[in-house]
């Protein structure tokens, strides 16, 4: 009879099962009825610092279809370049640093003017004309110049001092929102004195990414030892640089060189990561400390690829959205502001409040987003479709929240300062609020809100015109009875 | 041994269960070997009205990607403003009223004209000034102004007479087609005396909607206190607005309001639904019955968001795509004709036919559809991709039917009036039709159909040539033998 | 006891089953740790040819999100219309023929001359006046014209020699690539002397594709009387054409012939298959062999629908974009080419390379890839997201190889001629190569390469620029040791 009631009790949880399968056939479980702050679930620890990983399989990432990294990169650190599958959009949340990208098929155009010296037999042969080819193949990604006679002239140079040429390298700061596209490869490199600290997110459930829903780093040098701990079924197996997937002798064969350095270009020796201490100086080309955004020069084909601004900063108040002197800021960076969001589908939110300072309630019209705090602390509630409270507490800073699509969510800072960055999954994203003057409430004819709720014109008219800030208002003081306050700001 | 026969079906159970898991993978299963006209499979009642919801379950909805929602609305019924996280495209079937949309960051563009009276103390302050501030902030949808001694003046006129302003009102009357964006607050009030019965679509499978596959409407207002029943699990749980997740102490600090209007805003007590009825008078700012289609205004910015036309009027034979007089017409709404339809990635085709009238066989090249039956009954066959007839059968008013992507159909009125709406899931659905003057089998070459059907050139060209109508036929004559028929339009 | 241990190993399984499940939520599983050269899964005997199908389920092709079908049909053979759910990318691999598309609504442009012979009594009326007619309704799909003495005018010509009009054919040869819309019927004739060979690749994971991730042929003509043996659970019912899903009567009505003809229409008592032998000639109209790509005429809206250019040939090395006489050549084909295929978002690279020629190291950026061999053998590595080689060996003629985005592979023809097509699930995909000038390591700093790999400045130079062609190179040579090579191009 035991063994009946087992059983029995199989069939039940056999049953629960088959049931629990049917929602399954319907991807991006967001039957959400409570949210947590977030804290990252895998560190991979390298020589000159570590990466920490959020599980994307939690429900509320799962739901926003987006994984959540942040990277930490010590002084002197090298991030070593590597690609993903999805598009993804970074934001520099402490230090300063370079960043390079390499744009398939696109120029060289950060050159060592020494090569260009007279005589110097450089070991680009005719290097300038040969950069200019570049950008011209730029568009396919593939071409065919003449190149003769470059190959003895570089043999030549083999003896001289170093020079060299190399894709566009950027310095960033805090504040700086980097977009990057699918498989392309990226390098951060921390030249101050602070750790480097970026957040990124990847947009797993985007039509760019044509793989699973899985973040997939593929490393051009270094290597993970600990595995692709996020991948369930992969935790064994320690991640190598993908050259190291190649025989050596197809290497030696592909860019000539002999076996032995094929080999260690496989990294296989190798147990420092993927960020690594770099010995001595690291002289890249690159430009000047900027102080302000740089003037892009504008020509032709060149603008729309190989030289499309990816790069902006949301710390500068001056070009805030919202901005009140006694309670903070809040800048965006959409489509609008850098085209190339259009095509990642990703856009940011920037906002620094002091104490006390509160968001009005809003929720996400058309896109899901995920919080990141950056400094302080704040109270925040977040309401779910079914009117319930699903997250009512702090965060601090380091913490995640996920606010999905049509959520409502209000913030109150509860430190002296909360700074926070919103990555949203639309180029556009819209927000709709709650209360204020170009909130919804405000939108409706009183005779709705009266009858709505049950509440009287009067009551309903300070309901609807009570509120004349738009975005932040102070929560300090206790609640107005009856009459409108004057607006603090 | 009886026991071990148990464990064998046991095994044999999980073999077919994880057989079928396999299949699982490929989301939108449809593997429909039968379609059935579906009717709504919950209700849920309130005090003015009730909301009928299908079950999106249904294996040919779930293939559709798409939920299925009919309002039927009482007179002086007003149905509280809410939001989807879908897009959303609504069909009036029966009835007139009052619909309003509340874009995030438009200008409250209905104004009571008093306010703009002389020393009128308005409760804007500068009211005019203020409005066109608004617009200015549409594109941003946050904004910051001046305003700075509007309080003080909005506290002057509490003691006057009612004033509003607020987003635009449209009248809404039978054949109305309504395109509305996720996250757009909307509500609509019965100002006739029949029901006003509204038809929806939800596109659940769009990128557009980010969360999981199930309707969500979050309500502003109201409640429904039988809970999201079309969602597993969630059965128990009464809905509440979203004003209810937030403590009423944020409420009342963001609305500038006392905490006892704040708990009212809350519904809690409030057990009248989303569909309430209004006492005394509804005297929202509204235009006059339009008789036509309203010319818009065309103003730069204003009109690509805060003021694109996002109705249109299917019912009006003068606009038909198809008219015989003797036998119906067709109107279709793309995006050719309502510019926001290729956001939403919806069309929609209006189809009245009489007795014996007959929509020559077509599929749908790009989309899927779901048939909406508004007046009267048809004869309807459906054929599989495997050339199976899915369905073969009436029907009726107030029944669906989802037509998917590819699957032939063959309409024959079987009423005095035949009338149906179809959704279809693409800005512009295109239709195959197997017979008549723009058929495919028009496009084909003789030798194709004489060599395909084993049949003589001369029966070949019968079956291509004899039909000359492109959508619309008489079926109620005997079938022709040999000759072609006059045409009877 | 026994049982009890049973018990315990169901309650093991279905743990393992239900952990499993979980990263079911996860479309598209691209969990490759090894890659295959893939086959034929399922072989449709016809008449006068045979369809080859390649499992979809195969894991390669799931991540991919593409089924491929290859279409032998022999001479004299009539490859029925059908058309699919999906949008098609089709490349002939051998042979010549025929090819009609049928756009929907678009004019019957093809028409034999003798109709518009003064009192020819044509079976079309005032032909030539109907065919603008038709162009004029092209846009809509639907339309609707006076018709008035049409018919009885066609009755007329009842006794009379033949003479047609139907939409475009084209002729079709080795290297033509042919992109086809989602619901648009096609139909192949070959009219040479050996076997006509497509390959085609259905972009199921597309959004176009509105059912679920299964091939789905619907065919107009013919059956297929093994099923859809490539969907699960529906192997045992033979497919047949979908005019046979109606009821005889029905078509007769529609097509305004008799029931027996209409009988005739089904196929009922045929079992030729959908590639049928054509008894006699195959006389439709069409246009002199092209020697060249032909001038399209551009005339407004017929350019965007009705007569955009859907077929280019990749054969033609004049038109390669990368060229080495002793080494090969590479040809894509994108949206830039062919802007049809911005809608079908696919696209397609040729290439023909010697005897050990090497296609360098490379990942496609932003696309999936599926690699069909038409002539010889190569040897193939390919490296995935963790570094490990997932396939290491020969593919040769009528092997399919999948090549998921961001995964690394180099292709060395072993054979005397090595050639092969790929499709990609992007309108514009991008290469990124590792090595060579516009590779990803050329555009790194030095600094970047030496720390990276912990080798010499000096090393690193050689690594970054040795390799100074593009994307071909020979590897018959002995590696070279130390110095860079001359280019053999």
């Amino acid at each position: 009879m035991a063994r009946l009631s087992s059983l029995l009790s199989f069939s039940l949880a056999l049953l629960i099962f088959l049931h629990g399968s049917t929602a399954q056939q319907f991807p991006n479980e967001c039957q959400l009825d409570q949210l947590n702050a977030l804290e990252p679930s895998h560190v991979l620890k390298a020589e000159a610092g570590r990466i920490e990983v959020w599980d994307h399989h939690a429900p509320q990432l799962r739901c926003s279809g987006v994984s959540f990294v942040r990277y930490i990169i010590e002084s002197k650190g090298l991030y070593l370049p590597s690609f993903f599958s999805t598009a993804k959009l970074s934001f520099v949340a402490k230090g300063e640093g370079l960043m390079g990208r390499v744009v398939p098929g696109c120029a060289e155009t950060f050159q060592d003017s020494s090569v260009f010296q007279p005589g110097g037999g450089s070991p680009f042969g005719e290097g300038q004309g040969q950069g200019q080819q570049g950008q011209g193949q730029g568009h396919q990604g593939q071409g065919q110049g003449q190149q003769g006679q470059q190959g003895q002239q570089g043999q030549q140079s083999q003896g001289q001092g170093f020079r060299d040429m190399h894709q566009k390298v950027e310095h960033i700061r805090t504040g700086d929102t980097i977009a990057t596209h699918p498989g392309v490869a990226q390098w951060f490199y921390n030249d101050g004195n602070q750790p480097l600290v970026i957040v990124s997110v990847l947009d797993l459930a985007s039509h760019q990414n044509q793989l699973d829903r899985n973040p997939r780093p593929f490393y051009l040098a270094g290597n993970n030892p600990q595995g692709q701990v996020w991948i369930e079924g992969r935790e064994q197996q320690p991640q190598k640089n993908i050259l190291n997937g190649f025989t050596p002798e197809v290497l030696a064969k592909a860019f000539k060189i002999d076996v032995r350095t094929a080999q260690q270009l496989q990294n296989q020796q190798d147990n420092r990561g993927n960020i690594i201490r770099v010995q001595g100086p690291f002289s890249v080309i690159r430009p000047p400390l900027r102080s302000q955004r740089p003037q892009e020069e504008v020509n032709g084909l060149e603008e729309t690829i190989c030289s499309a601004r990816c790069t902006d900063n949301l710390d500068d108040p001056s070009n805030a959205d919202v901005y009140k002197p006694q309670l903070g800021y809040i800048s965006t960076l959409n489509s609008y502001d850098l085209p190339i969001l259009r095509f990642l589908r990703l856009s940011a939110l920037r906002g620094s409040i002091r104490q006390n300072a509160m968001v009005l309630p809003q929720w996400n019209a058309n896109a899901n987003a995920v919080l990141y705090v950056t400094d302080g602390e704040a109270h925040v509630q977040v309401v779910n479709d079914n009117g319930d409270r699903v997250f009512d507490g702090q965060v601090s800073q380091g913490q995640l929240l996920s606010i999905p699509q049509g959520f409502s969510v209000v913030k109150r800072a509860t430190s002296e300062q909360f700074r926070w960055i919103e990555f949203k999954t639309n180029a556009n994203a819209q927000i709709n609020t709650l209360a204020g003057r170009t909130s919804v409430l405000r939108g409706l004819p009183l005779e709705v809100i009266s009858n709505g709720y049950q509440i009287s014109l009067e009551e309903a008219r300070r309901v609807k015109f009570n509120t004349i800030e738009t975005t932040l208002t102070h929560s300090s003081g206790p609640a107005s009875y009856g009459g409108p306050r004057k607006a603090d700001a």
